[in-house]
């Protein structure tokens, strides 16, 4: 039970958001700005968690934690003025070092790799590392299980760091595969948060690598779908291209319609409002006809300013 | 098979020295430019081997390998001139900080923790990291399974790390466990290497904590005490004091005499020559008391050179 004070303009349930990398980072350091950091539940992708020379690194656990933080790095990942000396001398002893973790960052995977190797939960872990940087919002892995994402490309079926760090997203996607999804549950307090809140929100994030692997635990995508409170998902897609990542090269290879509506239809079933791009308002009524309310704001998040903008833009549609 | 050169002056079989940490590591130096360093092969104590936030560290082999490739650090642990920008992050973390592991030295535990998660064997693993460092000795651990000491202590049952890192070498030592013998295998190579050299060399190391785990190896005992090489231990006792470390506290809270001869005894049936120290020239009677030849020469390893004049002396003395 969170201790929390209500702010005007605040839901007077909390808001819980189903998060990717980036993209929902940004968004939710805009949140926090908008509303009491505390009443924000975050629920995080694991699809792209890997072992990296035994450690356990959980990139879009890290990067919402880092953001929240204000200690993220440049585009995004890993820490702010982060040193690379282990990295690169891992590189010159003939070490694998395409995956770049600084040092400062390391720090981050060999306290989460201890914990775990201890016995603790992948979210008890995660809770203990939040904590540490100062993050008031509960930052929540969708699952304490192994659920990695598999990409099916022309190049064959690669991990996704493989497909997404070493290979640079350059494949094209025939295919998403989660292995780990069937057996996956969902870890304690994700059911209750999307179901106990006032709204959720769907991040602006890669609806296939990034929500998708939390709406496939099982019972996710129907705690979602059945939830009494307002739904509403932020597109990534603006003027038919991604603001960041592959997202709209996986649209046309997985054979959708790369546009915010070609999102909106994704999550048809499972939320109530749909928030596009300013630049997509002539979209409005394709959002419309899947039966969605829709909503045109200005949504690029380039500076903290402009992603609390965006935050409040969302927080004001959902309540519409 | 290793190709050589024979050296004047060289045995015309190979050295095989078994060693523990930083004495060994000195000595190694010191032997490597009197001999031609291929026809060195060193058998490496695991037992302070330890997880370290999941990274599998081996401070003796590495110390060996730093040392033999003239990078050792102050001390002769880790190093020379490394960076804690990752350990200094994770104390900020609130994570485990007392054993020391600079950025660059981290990157020797991330590639062999990432072999051994792949399926390499230790030995394996050890032999890329020594390739990859300039070593042309070869550093053989003395077995690719668990193989940890336990100090037992005033404090209690100790793993090895605790008692002399985290708590310096502080307690009282009563025992020394070494839980995964019986179920030990030599590496391959380490019973032919002692069997097959011209000379064996115990190093200048503690006999408990870094001498007795190789020995303690099924097999390895008796492949020294039945090894047709001539066979000489060096002793880590000057003046009734250890060079380095517990050893000295060691022998007392043991029952053995302090000194020298004291380490002599522990070895009486395995080896045929005892060097120790100038100054402990008058207990040279003492040593051949144990029916062993004994010779007595300086053995301080302070610089470089004095390394060589040790080993070229312990050389000497062994074929004399």
């Amino acid at each position: 039970m969170r201790v929390r004070a209500t702010s005007i303009g605040e839901p007077a349930g909390g808001i819980t958001v189903l998060a990717g990398g980036v993209g929902a980072a940004r968004f939710l350091a805009g949140l926090a700005t908008c509303v009491d950091p505390a009443s924000i539940t975050i629920i995080c992708n694991v699809g792209d968690d890997f072992e990296w020379h035994g450690l356990h690194v959980a990139p879009d656990i890290d990067t919402v934690i880092y953001t929240l933080a204000g200690l993220e790095g440049e585009g995004g990942w890993g820490l702010r003025d982060d040193s690379n000396v282990a990295l690169g001398a891992l590189g010159e002893l003939g070490g694998e070092s395409w995956f770049g973790i600084g040092d400062r960052d390391l720090a981050t995977h060999l306290h989460r790799t201890r914990m775990l190797r201890e016995g603790m939960t992948l979210a008890d872990a995660t809770a203990v590392l939040a904590t540490a940087r100062g993050v008031r919002s509960a930052v929540i892995p969708v699952t304490n299980d192994p659920h990695p994402t598999v990409v099916v490309t022309d190049a064959g079926e690669l991990p996704f760091q493989v497909y997404f760090v070493q290979r640079r997203a350059s494949d094209a996607v025939h295919e998403i595969r989660l292995p780990g999804a069937a057996e996956a549950r969902p870890a304690p307090g994700v059911i209750d948060a999307i179901h106990d809140a006032e709204l959720v929100i769907v991040a602006p994030s890669n609806p296939f690598v990034s929500i998708e692997p939390i709406l496939a635990v099982p019972g996710v995508r129907d705690a979602l779908a059945r939830s009494p409170a307002r739904r509403v998902a932020v597109s990534p897609i603006i003027g038919g291209a991604a603001v960041k990542g592959p997202a709209a090269d996986m649209l046309r290879t997985l054979g959708h319609e790369v546009s915010a509506p070609g999102v909106a239809a994704l999550y048809r079933d499972l939320i109530d409002c749909f928030v596009l791009d300013a630049v997509d308002a002539s979209l409005v009524p394709a959002v419309e006809a899947l039966g969605l309310r829709a909503v045109a704001v200005d949504t690029m998040m380039t500076d903290p300013p402009a992603r609390a903008r965006v935050a409040a833009a969302v927080l004001q549609a959902a309540r519409a």
